[in-house]
């Protein structure tokens, strides 16, 4: 056993410190299961002054890591390399501090999303962003990542309701981000805002200080089915058009719908319906039921084929179930799910949804829409087989022009997933090599040698010598890169 | 003359570029009078061209520069050492691009903030961020020190609506940061965050991408006398306990009361009262009104002396006139004025304020206090008179016990007004050396040689040299520096 492993065995016991190859297994991939990868072994720290004994004996072995969260991530941020270690923080889940009065809370970054919300929920009050992995995902992976959720349309990402940090650098050092006191407090560089969806290439956060937010008066959701997604996108645009700011703006296309309702997600939503849209709503009463009114007239101006609304929790639940069961039921449609995350501007979602479509079909893929209206947040799954090639090509391929697509649209790569090692062949849509050596460069004052989640969001040439054992598919989209 | 002027000249002609010592008068300080120093040179550029044509000749020249937009900066950041050009970007002061329907505007950064607002009035739309300068100051200069206002309590910072800018970097290159998209859209690493209150020291921004805001469907303003501060500031725990947001919450002590009410910012605030405060509630009308009924129960409750309310805007703007006119109105109290800013945790500003009296007392300086109560944001004034030095130092000696005793109660150094010259002495009581080298290191990033308002912000010595032949209050500044 090589020495580093010994010491590492020595500080945190057999149990949490993992190197067998069945051990492994469930850290060789996130939800992004097309890169796949066996990590050199997996360490569990359950203190701030682990992590830090960790981090001190990699980086005088010089050995890269890769912190990692739930694994609930979609763009393989948390996939490590084959020489690299993971820093699984999954044991770190305390609420360490409820502020009530001053609306905040301090958390370890295991904490799971959900779990803080009902933590504080006899307060009235909850943590608001909310990714659909928000009852397994924890809060140091939504930092790290900058989740959105729903209900980011209202109330804005993880950056927005993160106040501070205490992270550990990759030599071991601490260092303080941001404070409780909130954003008026900074008094210097806004450090904490680039730490946030560095997506783990930065350091660890170990203490986390959350926002939380006041409970709403009521809160309803109307779910109206249309004819076409033109009418659903028009609907949308006329809320937003009105000055309605709803909790949550989403739509569903047929394929989801369909996939929804012939699996254990069933919904009862219309299954001859081309678009389901739930608008959701809050705040006090009397405000709720004025634009509830608002929206129905905007459901009957576009021709809505049916609706339905409700304030009481169970029945608001069923009307999500079909939302948020819909990567689970797309599990009926084939053995993988590629979710694809791009962004446009919401103006043009209808003119993308049609573009989506004939690459799908040019490539011969099986696409299905779920999506953030409100945000023009697009998530387009594509089922495929991960076991043929071909076919797992021709899903890469596709994705790969549907990204085009949302940049030449006007939009952008990510709405909320990350780059992570999935789209290291996409950054250049987007950025040249000057803004690119610019983020490389803050990147470095963190991490100078490179050794925190090497090859992840920057494409850079020099720092991907660590993932250059990684399988084939990363080695291709390195290739990819080298032929520019 | 030097070449570098000569060029200068020839660029932008004699009226753009000026030299004469009488011209140069204006540009001495910002509205931190107690750092003054006369810059080599102030240019008037008028496009993104210009500024970058500007900023080559000074990178191959070597000489530092220093941004300023309307100079009502309060902490000294526009002010330029000796060998420092002033580029002044007030002739850059177009609106570019309005998109009422995306919600945002694209502006050059010497557009006024409340000609912003004025523009797209007519729209029903408006810029949040309104520094008590609003009607002066610059959003060039509102991104510089991300700028707050009395209704960021509801509606954040100048970070919370700037979603993009294109920056010309110190060797003249340009660099676009953030998107008209918005947050979902950075799909990498968030830069512009980090930009945004780097107080000039990054670069200069040459177009700016800004949200627009809807108007709210009503307004009301609410105005309540205390007998003392201790009912003024309980009533604001109250209103916040309750989960009121409202749009601001203002306060302002007895010797502000008196200041306003004998000078021609007269209000009609009852004289003998020893707080003032200000609730403004926004939103539905519906709202608004059960809002004010919870406010003015608590108004009774805290045995408010007087109360007033007004939803027309003639009779909201007289309830605001004596809070606008404050800073103005101390001008009867001394020939100078010192707008200090701290920020403690809003559950501690009876603690705060009655600390800031002690020390005024025992410094022998007049104090007045205005803040943003729902912040935890005090400014604290000191009116004295510039031209008595003892008098003057007893003010910076003042100020700086304000401000340790805002970081001892758990808050900050600045609140909106930034760091600039004036804190660099201050800055060490909230940061250790690894902390300020880590800040230095990423705005090395982007100015690498350090020419980009030199000798702000960050205390580091070696950055200090360009400031070797400042005045000297900065040279006492800095000594103090070099003692620890």
């Amino acid at each position: 056993m090589p020495r580093l492993d010994q010491e590492l065995t020595r500080l945190l016991g057999e149990r949490r410190m993992l190197t067998s190859p069945d051990a492994l297994l469930a850290w060789e991939c996130d939800g992004f299961t097309v890169h796949k990868s066996r990590p050199r072994a997996v360490v569990l720290p359950e203190t701030t002054a682990e992590v830090q004994a960790v981090l001190r004996l990699l980086h005088a072995a010089a050995v890269p890591f890769v912190p990692r969260g739930a694994g609930t991530c979609l763009s393989g941020g948390p996939t490590a390399g084959g020489d690299a270690v993971v820093i699984d923080l999954a044991r770190m889940r305390k609420v360490l501090h409820i502020a009530a009065d001053d609306l905040y809370a301090v958390v370890q970054p295991g904490v799971v999303n959900l779990d803080l919300t009902q933590a504080v929920h006899h307060l009235g009050l909850h943590y608001a962003p909310d990714p659909s992995s928000q009852s397994v995902c924890t809060i140091g992976g939504n930092l790290a990542e900058n989740s959105g959720g729903p209900h980011c349309f209202k109330y804005g990402m993880t950056q927005d309701h993160v106040l501070g940090a205490t992270i550990v650098l990759p030599d071991g050092e601490l260092a303080h981000l941001g404070s409780a006191a909130g954003p008026r407090h900074q008094g210097q560089l806004d450090l904490l805002s680039v730490f946030c969806g560095s997506e783990g290439t930065f350091g660890i956060a170990t203490e986390i200080i959350v926002r939380l937010c006041r409970d709403q008066q009521g809160v309803r959701t109307l779910l109206a089915a249309f004819d076409s997604m033109t009418a659903a996108c028009r609907t949308v645009s006329d809320i937003v058009a009105a000055g309605l700011v709803p909790a949550a703006l989403e739509i569903l296309d047929q394929a989801t719908i369909r996939a929804v309702e012939a699996s254990v997600y069933r919904a009862g939503y219309p299954a001859d319906a081309a678009a389901v849209l739930l608008v959701e709503l809050d705040g006090p009463h009397q405000v709720i039921e004025e634009e509830a009114a608002e929206v129905r007239t905007f459901f009957a101006r576009n021709g809505a084929l049916r609706s339905e609304e409700a304030t009481d929790p169970y029945e608001r639940k069923r009307l999500w179930k079909g939302r948020k069961g819909a990567f689970g039921a797309m599990g009926r449609l084939n053995t993988d799910l590629y979710v694809l995350d791009g962004v446009v501007p919401r103006t043009r979602l209808e003119e993308a949804l049609a573009g989506i479509a004939a690459i799908g079909e040019r490539h011969g893929v099986l696409l299905t829409n779920v999506f953030h209206a409100g945000d023009g947040n697009l998530h387009p799954n594509i089922s495929y087989d991960g076991r043929d090639a071909a076919q797992t090509a021709r899903t890469i391929a596709a994705g790969r022009e549907i990204l085009q697509l949302c940049v030449d649209l006007g939009g952008s790569i990510s709405g909320e997933h990350g780059i992570g090692s999935e789209k290291l062949d996409h950054v250049r849509m987007m950025y040249g090599d000057h803004d690119l050596e610019v983020m490389a460069k803050v990147r470095a004052v963190f991490d100078p040698a490179g050794r925190c989640n090497p090859g992840k969001v920057l494409p850079q040439r020099g720092a991907c010598a660590e993932v250059a054992k990684w399988p084939q598919m990363v080695a291709k989209v390195l290739d990819v890169e080298e032929r520019r």
